[in-house]
């Protein structure tokens, strides 16, 4: 057989397929709906056309998606597992907190924060007895012009040293998380916990998909922030551990070099800043916050 | 407030993560899954990128694909529902299916197909009772060389002039189905029904989002082929009537200008090509198809 395949005319064939599916869609009365669409369509057809994607890997696809929509429930979130560890959740972050100035990073929110968490003192410990080394948190609350701002509500969570959120313990406790206010200088300081890595469940086909293309299913250390106050940009962000065993290799690649802090370790016997009794060793991290204004894209709430 | 983002920097961040991201797959022990899980990550992130994709409206993705899977069970696909109506289906079709020479187009294959569909004799009926005006088809199945293929196999379905394939009823029915095989001179012949258009299940996410764009969920009246041949690519397609209502609006995009043919229609009193007698109007149509060499991509079983 010769070959006639006419390269000219499959390309031709392809390119009006796609013209045609983005005119269906341009009588959306919604032009936002309709630009959303258009640009899913032209990128999901570039990927069939570009891979040359078999039926059989379509197949595949589909299958894959109707699995993650069989485990989903109310307690397991497979398509948002899916976005984190695509980049997705990561990029959505991104292009809603775009670079200003000096302001901090935001990172990924994650499934675990819970409203209305206890507040604390500044100094006051959000541990509640969560399982884990002592870290002592210090830092500053500044906007973009370097003022401080005082009364800043901080919200911290994190998982315990079993890699655990309380929320997934069957226990109802409240563990590993509070909120608490900047002083009149804009500097707040609590007791939390050394964060350590874990992974996200993976027993689905996330983790199917992870362990086939040989990847871990571990986040790196982190501890949650989320930081709002007036006319500023609400910031959701983490800090993470310099020298965790995870680190960028972060399965939801939330690290960014700018939050990576030192937690730095003291002995056993090593006094505490605030003269409280610590049995073993404990750390201590500081982390400076600078809050972009809010009429930046992105503005929370 | 001053205007103090640097674009530079936003884009470089964004580019850093897709980066990330991509090299995350570098050590995928399977190269194709590789190359595919790379191509999706690069148009998925440039979605979000160039939407500017907000947090609500990736949550509402999230929701979407949500619902789509609990829908979904072993009656209803709704993931292929979601494939067919963003025209992917008929890419996967397209690129699977190459331009050869004359070789007659494909389109898309759908979820009506059944195994082991009775047979007729050429000149036989397939359609089994089931309601709907008679239409005489005829035709030669050739190679692009042109040479007649005796002993084809045709697979031909329908749905009936209520918009519904026999598998769609409870009773058990088999009708509007049927294979035969093409005579020495590469000849078929049969009785069928004149195709009238339907939709597609649109009472889930899928039908919602059509609504939502102002799109029917109606697909163009057509007659389901699928030609095997010794040596010879696969052929699945359909045949579409010339003047539909529906036609190239159809909703899963698989009209294409060389598969529409003219159903000529038929006085009730018009003698029959065969002397059947029939009650009522009739029409015919004309089906020539040309399947190309089997070692072209996209061979079939």
């Amino acid at each position: 057989m010769h070959m006639r395949t006419t390269q000219t005319e499959q390309a031709a064939r392809e390119q009006a397929l796609v013209d045609a599916v983005v005119r269906s869609f341009d009588d959306a009365p919604d032009p936002r709906l309709r630009q959303i669409m258009q640009t899913l369509v032209k990128h999901l057809h570039a990927v069939v056309r570009e891979t040359r994607l078999t039926e059989a890997e379509w197949n595949t696809a589909i299958a894959f998606l109707t699995a993650a929509g069989h485990i989903t429930d109310d307690r397991r979130q497979e398509f948002i597992l899916l976005s984190d560890v695509l980049g997705i959740s990561m990029q959505v972050i991104g292009v809603n907190n775009e670079a200003y100035a000096n302001a901090t990073e935001a990172t990924v929110f994650g499934p675990f924060f819970v409203q209305d968490a206890p507040e604390i003192a500044n100094g006051g410990d959000m541990a509640f007895g969560a399982p884990g080394e002592p870290c002592w948190v210090t830092g500053t609350v500044r906007d973009t012009d370097g003022n401080p701002v005082p009364d800043a509500r901080i919200e911290v969570w994190e998982a315990d040293e079993d890699g655990l959120y309380d929320v997934q313990y069957t226990d109802g406790r409240v563990a590993a998380r509070a909120h608490l206010f900047t002083d009149e200088d804009g500097c707040y300081r609590f007791w939390g916990l050394t964060p350590t890595p874990y992974p996200i469940p993976h027993d689905g086909p996330v983790g199917g998909m992870l362990a086939a293309v040989g990847r871990s299913p571990m986040r790196a250390s982190h501890l949650h922030f989320m930081v709002t106050a007036a006319r500023l940009r609400r910031l959701v962000t983490h800090i993470f551990v310099r020298g965790d065993q995870i680190g960028w290799q972060d399965t939801v690649f939330g690290v960014k070099e700018s939050l990576i802090k030192d937690f730095i370790r003291h002995r056993a016997d090593a006094p505490t800043p605030d003269g409280r009794a610590v049995d073993g060793t404990w750390t201590e991290v500081h982390f400076d916050i600078v809050l972009a204004p809010a009429d930046r894209i992105g503005v929370g709430n």
